[in-house]
């Protein structure tokens, strides 16, 4: 501190960087009106000091070294914006030890290190804040740990990539493949040049691990999440939705089962039903629905990604940063409190599910699929048909089965014994199709 | 205090005060655990202590005397729950002068005493926390306290009247006249006995008096804020707005003009495109959209009333008292930091509307109301027409103009030349065309 003024030392001034530092100095007057605390950037950590950036900064506050930030004693806040999970894990490390609070957006880092930074911040005392971690600007981590905190929290449902839910949506609404939809995205910049952790699911899965310990409590690692991309949706995934009152969405899904005390935990693309409002959420914008035991369902939508709402995320946690750092010992940050939470194994996990085949021929194929179905006990809702491409000399059809609710485990085993048909060609698309009780 | 343990005095055991006892005890473990804070309800004030309850409390609690709250030294925070605006006026101003924080969820209170209590809590250094006064469960109050406080808020949009938005989506959905969806929610418990203020709009306009506070700082009283319910919306209105590609909703609208430093503030029936997320709110569930120049649009949706929603925002502020109620001097409430923003005359506000006249005779009647339009300088987008029900001998239609974005003033002036044709019946439906620019 100098005089009176918070020093603040922000590492990394890439695309989230810079849109902090901006918006630090463009709504000063507002900020320190409304928090009534004045504030500096004092220095600022870059990888290469000499490279050109899109914003104009005091050449005289860089460092190219972060223990800079970290051995100056002025400085009160540090906030992670390097990305990766090595440097920004020591940086992180060495600022909390040092009694410095850290704003961090680094879902990564929080998913691999999250509950031993964690368990740092509680001995220290030393508040770690991650609102930017977890769906852009949409604020869930201050709503879950401050208004909604008197709820048992039932689940968590949420789109929260989103690269991919405008791929999926460019898909649905334009009849692109996924390969356009994904070059569509790249030349608007919704895609990164390598989006494999978008389409894959990882990026929401690290954001879903954010959210269970946020919400539970529960430390797990990524070990405990099931994790399925977007790669094998087709357009006519699609059209089959549709006809049915769905639309596809690639939902992260974490579920409470208070009997076993355990957390269902998956994020895989799903089927939401048409009157659900997570259907209606298009293009790059995110949304969570939390249910809780009080409040009963709430939604949070907006921008999940990109420079400026990330931004808006940062300063809102720079913000209550500063105002805590002037009461040592005070802070409302992360507190595990369910420890002994365990996983659900997936195979354990329970929906209605779409799986659509690629048959060599429709008719002989329902009856001996249903048969399998059967002798593993799964109820099949509706079975339907669609005429595929022609594959060399011979056609082939899509045949989709809308199943009763099962078990995953359950429906692995007779998957096994259905691609043993010889009528069955490739692997099966599996959705799940996902239930919203309203409470 | 007494020992450890924060002492709570709650006011008021209706629907609400005792949704909030019951999650106070309910949830104890988990709140204690998560807010490390242990709290004891110590006495409640309410109006009849003969009264029979829907919850079960301890009767050596109750006092039919609220100073008893006040008085008591030992009670650290009073929860305001009884209603009305006189007593609770007491009874707020007198805990704020003893020091003690007060939570309350009085939406009228809050509108027409707003500023006064406000000014009281800023010179007492004593905070008056209101999440539940506005949006019921969702957590909008401390978004915008908050995660969001980097952010110019250019506008706040919102369905924040769960009764009248019931109403809209039965009239919509079902094709009820607005009598029988009225009383359908009345018997379904979504609207009360005397639901004036929930058709009325006024409502909706307290609550916009308060999202208008919180945004801007702006002390406005109700002559600030322009107001029309859905008393006039019929069913017909909602085939036009369907096949015109709109859903009507009853919208609250707080807009920033920055080159005049005014606020656009008003309540009325809306033409919602049927893209926009608002669209898709039906039943009592509430939203609120908030642009801010940072985070660009953010909705936040959930159930806007009702025991539990309501509790869950209480108690969450609660939480949030007795947290900074340890550190004296510290607080993060509410603060008006633009106290110079004044209210936008309803006349100079401008949209596109839509406007159904009752019309005897289709044919010359266009032209001549076109001819009034133009002489207003007010530009047609469209006109569409239906056949109105048999008015005794005679029978008429239903006229309807889709206007350009024009100034509601010169609107009027327009509707009043209008008024004077002969072949135009009682008074014209003018629903706003509102207009969503995502940043």
């Amino acid at each position: 501190m100098v005089g009176e003024t918070l020093q603040i030392g922000l590492a990394g001034l890439g695309t989230v960087g810079s849109g902090v530092y901006e918006a630090l100095l463009r709504n000063r007057d507002l900020l320190e009106a409304r928090a009534q605390i004045s504030y500096q950037v004092r220095r600022i950590a870059v990888r290469d000091k000499t490279r050109k950036r899109g914003v104009e900064v005091d050449e005289t506050l860089l460092t190219d070294d972060w223990r800079d930030l970290v051995d100056d004693d002025e400085i009160d806040i540090v906030i992670e914006l390097i990305g990766g999970t090595t440097e920004a894990y020591q940086l992180v490390r060495a600022a909390l030890e040092k009694g410095k609070p850290v704003v961090t957006g680094n879902k990564a880092l929080l998913a691999e290190y999250g509950s031993t930074l964690f368990r740092l911040s509680r001995e220290k005392g030393v508040p770690l804040y991650f609102e930017a971690s977890c769906g852009g600007g949409i604020p869930i981590v201050q709503s879950l740990q401050h208004s909604l905190i008197c709820n048992k929290v039932s689940a968590v449902v949420g789109i929260i990539n989103g690269t991919s839910n405008y791929v999926l949506t460019a898909m649905d609404k334009e009849g692109l493949s996924l390969r356009e939809a994904l070059q569509q995205a790249q030349s608007l910049g919704y895609a990164e040049p390598d989006p494999l952790l978008d389409i894959n699911g990882w990026d929401a899965a690290h954001k879903g691990l954010i959210l269970a310990m946020l919400a539970y409590g529960a430390p797990l690692g990524s070990e405990a999440i099931s994790v399925t991309g977007i790669e094998h949706i087709e357009p006519v995934d699609f059209s089959f939705a549709r006809r049915l009152g769905y639309t596809i969405k690639l939902l992260v899904v974490i579920r409470y089962h208070e009997r076993r005390n355990a957390l269902e935990l998956r994020v895989q693309p799903s089927f939401v039903p048409q009157q659900h409002l997570l259907s209606k959420v298009d293009g790059v914008f995110n949304a969570i629905a939390v249910c809780g035991d009080i409040v009963g369902e709430t939604i949070f939508y907006g921008r999940g990604a990109g420079k400026n709402p990330t931004s808006s995320a940062v300063v809102g946690d720079v913000v209550l940063a500063m105002r805590e750092c002037r009461l040592p010992g005070y802070h409302t940050g992360f507190l595990p409190y369910a420890e002994g939470v365990k996983a659900l194994p997936v195979e354990a996990t329970e929906t209605s599910c779409y799986v659509r085949f690629r048959v060599k021929d429709c008719h002989g194929v329902i009856a001996s699929i249903a048969t399998i179905f059967s002798q593993h006990d799964i109820g099949i809702a509706a079975t339907s048909s669609a005429e595929g491409e022609h594959d060399g000399t011979e056609g082939w059809n899509h045949l989709v089965f809308m199943l009763h609710v099962c078990c995953w485990g359950q429906l692995q085993e007779a998957l096994g014994d259905i691609r043993k048909l010889p009528t069955v060609v490739g692997e099966p698309v599996v959705l799940r199709i996902e239930s919203f009780q309203t409470s």
